[in-house]
């Protein structure tokens, strides 16, 4: 058999340690499916002294991980620190202009960095791959970079990540308050102490910008995602959109157009039984809209260190095995300026939750207002309040219309004196 | 840009034409993602004068595609023509022995010869590519060679035909005969003239053979399989199934144990909610169960023209990057020879369906006889007769049982003279 693959691993968190594991119980069958032996023989991490259920004695240590990105010691660079700054760009870049392929977890360094570190890979002739960064144990970048290539993508989307699903579910199932659910989702685990990150959508937004590079084949851009997260949506809105049909998931979603590409990152009320409406709990989905394979959803793991830890071996078999393909599938000189598609009709309507004086005329007064505006009702749940005079529920599901169109009449809403609060939307996607 | 790749396609079906229609509308596309042109050179098909809605004349002739495969004309030979047997079986060993890499949808001669083709592929060290062959444009064959090369998998399982799955769930949606759909579908094309290949299992069979080797490293032995098809479920069964919570599915199942491997194809009762029991119509679904990546699914188009033409185009951008894999995930010769598990208990239990004679008494025995076998009965549905003394349907819902009891139990239960007919089971899967 061939020499072994030596990983030099900088980063022995969740991910790293999921890697030490795989490789301690998977050994010979890796080898079998890499044709050599797949073996880690240097690691950099912060405290050298902290016990990681693993012996690392026999392995290099280095302290910076960009003397470990560059060392002789190693064959392959395995980032699994993250952020998109340094050490994690540093030691990436370093690796790359030694000649070392990559192999890296970080969502946040692709998403910022991604189009130019793709082509200091190219420029090399190495690889530079990213499976585990979108979707955990879910083969999404793969899929898009290697299987579809025969086809244009028209939209992807999905459910990316698994503490905002996990929380929305949870709400849904148990009828708890998202201050509630997101208490014990942080003393299980999985929500950070400060959980902006996921429940802001900003995670969500990373991954979706890395899937858009993919899907279209332009220059990754995370800035020009309209993100809104999860935070303000009430176990009211979980209710009445059940009523009406509806789950609340929150999405990512990118859709190309000959006008350009429009990225946004929502909680979006989902038709139940459609694809991704039922992927509930930890899971992730994601769904490609593609001209000859038709419509595709991956759905499974988004997060955990085995199911990342799997990504990431998958990533390292396929330099084992001399499978090199450009990182987003086309050469990175060859993608596309990205180009932000103008402000449209948004397809799927609004959900629009409404809280109503009871008096006469109220609920003719926003009829009227939408009627002006152009927007369409789909279907209305009203509440009567607890007693007369008292403040009503009143929402209402539209047809598709512009966004312009839906600000002025919620405008022109709250100014006529008949709401009590602010009105509150949340789109729909009729997937 | 490097040497166009020059395709050799037998067979100009429903696929091969797709595959004409891929390349005519994407050549430029496809050429950036293979990193060089891919263009078919040569073809062979029963008609030459048959229109395809494409222009052939520029493309070389040949009647036999055994020549075509060993051509100079062609780098990569493409095997569309299907069946187990001569001139697929021919053709794809002339090319593998003439060193050129195949593509092929052909699932039946998989499914028969895989091991052995693969040995040829791997001894000229050139690809085999087949993803295709299985649920059509859903990228199952790569996720489980080369995504999941870090997990053992101890099941795989799904709705592999098309077919079966429209008929199902016509009947379910519309309330429907089985002969009644099954007429629309062959009226429409979704089913043969003559359909037994599908609603009898053996299409699921053949595909349900070439992943079970893929998840667990073993010989291809589609002989193993115990088949049974979708033609004995009734509309009632379908409407019974619903009223305790499930939907009736036909699946292809292969587990594996220290035991050996069991593979099975029947219809199935999936409790509602759960993977691929909302995957309706002619889509397909593979669910995989991986130690490391967790549980993933995929769901997709299974078949037609256009995304089984993509599946073909993603194997063959493999070959033209240089890309290459063993056919089933490890080389042909460390397959392990194929070992049947012993029979065992079927973990999710069994739907059965009695028709009673309405007298006293004859409940009761059927309990006894139950629990005579030490069958535990989970539910229970049973239905009036239209008059007093007519003949009652009774359904009930087991817990895991062993086979041998069942069919014990059903035995005595024909002889107590209690049914008007012979009883019927279904599988249940909790998946």
């Amino acid at each position: 058999m061939a020499n072994s693959l030596k990983l030099g691993v900088a980063g022995l968190g969740t991910v790293g340690t999921g890697l030490l594991d795989l490789l301690a119980k998977h050994g010979a069958l890796v080898a079998r499916r890499a044709g050599r032996p797949v073996e880690i023989t240097a690691v950099s991490a912060r405290d050298k002294a902290k016990n990681r259920g693993h012996d690392l004695s026999k392995l290099a240590w280095f302290d910076d991980p960009v003397a470990l990105a560059k060392s002789d010691k190693i064959d392959v660079f395995v980032e699994l620190m993250g952020g998109d700054g340094d050490p994690a760009k540093a030691a990436v870049t370093a690796a790359l202009q030694a000649g070392k392929p990559v192999v890296t977890a970080n969502k946040a360094l692709l998403a910022h960095h991604g189009a130019g570190l793709a082509k200091l890979a190219d420029d090399k002739g190495i690889a530079l791959n990213f499976e585990a960064s979108v979707a955990g144990g879910i083969p999404i970048v793969k899929t898009m970079r290697e299987a579809l290539a025969g086809n244009q993508t028209a939209k992807v989307f999905g459910i990316l990540n698994g503490t905002c699903n996990y929380i929305l579910t949870k709400m849904a199932q148990e009828g708890r308050s998202f201050a509630d659910v997101l208490k014990e989702a942080q003393e299980l685990g999985y929500a950070e102490a400060d959980p902006t990150f996921d429940i802001g959508g900003f995670d969500t937004a990373h991954k979706l910008a890395i899937l858009t590079s993919l899907a279209f084949g332009t220059e990754v851009n995370v800035a020009a995602i309209d993100i809104e997260g999860i935070e303000a949506v009430t176990l009211a809105d979980i209710r009445n959109a059940g009523e009406m049909g509806f789950k609340i998931k929150l999405l990512g979603v990118a859709v190309a157009s000959g006008e350009g590409i429009e990225q946004r990152v929502h909680p979006t009320l989902v038709p139940k039984g459609s694809p991704v409406a039922d992927t509930d709990g930890v899971f992730n989905a994601v769904v490609v809209h593609n001209d000859f394979a038709g419509d595709l959803m991956l759905e499974g793991r988004g997060a955990g260190a085995h199911p990342t830890a799997s990504a990431v071996l998958g990533d390292i078999v396929d330099i084992a095995r001399g499978n090199l393909r450009p990182a987003f599938g086309v050469p990175a000189k060859e993608l596309r300026k990205y180009k932000a598609a103008p402000k449209r009709a948004h397809e799927g309507g609004y959900y629009v939750a409404l809280e109503l004086y009871d008096k006469p005329g109220a609920v003719a007064a926003i009829a009227k207002v939408l009627a002006d505006e152009k927007i369409s009702i789909e279907s209305i749940v009203q509440r009567a309040p607890a007693k007369e005079g008292a403040i009503a529920s009143f929402m209402l599901v539209t047809h598709k219309t512009l966004d312009s169109s839906m600000r002025q009449a919620l405008s022109r809403i709250e100014r006529d004196g008949h709401v009590a609060s602010k009105p509150r939307t949340i789109r729909i996607e009729r997937l």
